[in-house]
């Protein structure tokens, strides 16, 4: 079942080491069928060079069961599917520990719009969660810290589509986007524009961000009913 | 028509990913006729990797109007035509997000000369330009940026060839030369020296331009009619 | 003798270029059998392109001699020695230079937990030792060294299962592991967060370890009777 | 004539790209003919993918005048034969804008030892040399960059053996060694060291060198009568 979608989630996994956002097994990419309500995502602990679309596994968005396939689902999969359940308008997410988002996540601090780059693939800044409570790191942790991540874009207002990433505090970046391959091509830029802003902010200790007017212009010619834009 | 000219952008197209100075599409590359007033420059969103000579578009340089091509143009070629327009002596652009440059532009700050890597191919400081107004950016942004890329040059009265690059606030880098992979050769040179001087003024917050002696010596063994040098 | 063993020396010593921990032939490592009490460690001075299992040295785990092979054992033996001596949990070391482990040593610096991708490999602050003393140095220098990492870790209480890595003062790291492969893989992820600390420590200057809890979770979802996870 | 030394020359040259010391034609390796007092040094503007030994090009060392090779010389052959001339020991040169030891150049910092990685090459800090005064930038150019060197070495009482390198200010490096390949070995360690105390130095603001001891201990158990060290 899901042939197709098995490849693309395959491929997109494998695109993590080709773009240098993982080592080891780090990492992980799933997508979903919205009208069947499955998610396919990478197997626990299995080798990028070995790695075939018949490893991915079938979950049920729902129950968090594993429909189809013969792995273990990845341990990040109660993550994966919370943000599914709440951000309605996304198709595939990605995690991983790449260097420059999780030195920022690390630090705890937003990535703030500070250029161009940033605002071709993202509204504004993006995110940091709080640090997440006893409580919660000893319950279902997996699946809080799907939901800190909820709470963040709720509380602030922001809407997923338009910032498909956030940096979980102390650990390190979820990408997402409208299927697996556009989740890691945001997770390419991500890590792109945290490298870019670390030694922006250490020439110029009190970076700002962007004009909203650049913001504006540079976001909304790339996204939405009045895009333009290819480079 | 312009076959050769395609491919010699085509070629310095494909030069930027072999440099390690775009990711996926971003950057684009354009050259001109300066005895037919043509420009052919990069399609926009065309991957890297199927690139083609004919893929390259040829635009009128003064209507902007596409005279070949059954691709759309790069999104930034208003940008392209008005240097070419105002800076009469050169023959090829590249425009780039290329990471060390960007780093600077969205830092706001000059490049100064700090070295003679810098002095053997510019003359003096590299400078970012001012920000641009809510009416630049709402209007004809892409050529606007032209315009600002040239207002920073004739007020501050640096002659294009000897600077053969600009680095665009809040957003990247341009860079320019003969001819496009003269232009692109100059790119990296940008990049090289953007790196060196984030961490030469980490090691010496005070840094200052070089001696002014060690400038020309090194600029001018190189270009003009004293040049001797070839390392 | 010991071929298996050998070849597993071999392939974690050829897995160090591999991963960019090593410049030249800089960088050894060893596993230990320890029903024999044979230690089979690489080579001094063998260029890695060329090495082969039977270049492999074994050594006697409490004489030091040499056992068999033609070629002298890496001048750090008598280092990894004293660690198989006192460390008895442990069977494999690696040691390097690699770039960011080695900076945090010249800095003379622990490298605390500051995110899960520390927490999921170490279970707590990679420490690094005191400077030795000029007895220490002038003596039997490779031995003492060793002798100044097992001090470093009775004195901090910390079991070296849980902290399978350690820094040099003003030298560079040791990691260590189950066996070859496993110490290498350590030694990787030293690298990796070597490198990530440096960086949120720039953005954070007040850097502080994570939360206990947090530590707690993703070490032991890794490792010891309740471990459940996979990437 | 020297066809071993032209090939020996060659294959330091292709060195440099490999081991990423180089960005286009820059650098150049040089090495000496002791009893003929001939010098043979790559040639001026010669692409590393097309270069061959018979391209390598043959200089007096006392008259600086071309004795073979149909090319013309590296405009730096003046600094090299300088050095040869002076540093009698000697048997190879290279100079590269390799990064990080170009950044400490621009800074115009000496690369104090301050860990074993140093220690195992270079037998204490790797002098900046002062800045070139406008006689010496306007005159004999190159031939005062060798003047500089040769006078940094002398005012501080370093025998060119023990420190096989040197920081041209605001400009770039020069090793050294007993022949050209050992040189290019010495440059490839001395861009090692630059990367890595440069970031020391921002973990540890008030960075000292290392420990005499030590430096002793690492520098000549590698070096000198009493070696004994293979890693």
């Amino acid at each position: 079942m899901l042939e197709q979608l098995k490849q693309q989630v395959l491929e997109a996994n494998l695109a993590l080491p080709k773009h240098n956002l993982v080592t080891f097994t780090w990492g992980n990419v799933s997508a979903i069928d919205r009208e069947k309500n499955l998610v396919v995502i990478k197997p626990s602990g299995v080798d990028y060079d070995v790695m075939t679309a018949e490893d991915m596994v079938v979950v049920d968005l729902f129950s968090g069961k594993v429909v189809e396939g013969s792995k273990k689902p990845s341990s990040d999969t109660p993550t994966h599917l919370e943000l599914y359940r709440q951000f309605s308008t996304i198709g595939g997410i990605v995690h991983t520990h790449s260097r420059h988002a999780t030195i920022w996540a690390q630090a705890g601090q937003d990535l703030i719009a500070a250029g161009t780059t940033h605002a071709d693939y993202f509204y504004g800044a993006i995110p940091c969660t709080r640090r997440m409570t006893q409580a919660e790191i000893q319950g279902e942790y997996e699946w809080e810290t799907g939901k800190v991540i909820v709470e963040t874009f709720q509380k602030r207002g922001i809407d997923p589509k338009d910032i498909p990433a956030v940096l979980v505090n102390s650990h390190g970046p979820f990408a997402w986007g409208t299927d697996a391959d556009n989740a890691v091509h945001n997770a390419v830029v991500l890590e792109e524009i945290a490298y870019m802003n670390l030694f922006s902010r250490q020439l110029n200790p009190g970076l700002q961000p962007m004009q909203q007017d650049l913001l504006d212009k540079h976001y909304l010619r790339k996204h939405g009913k009045n895009s333009y834009y290819g480079q």
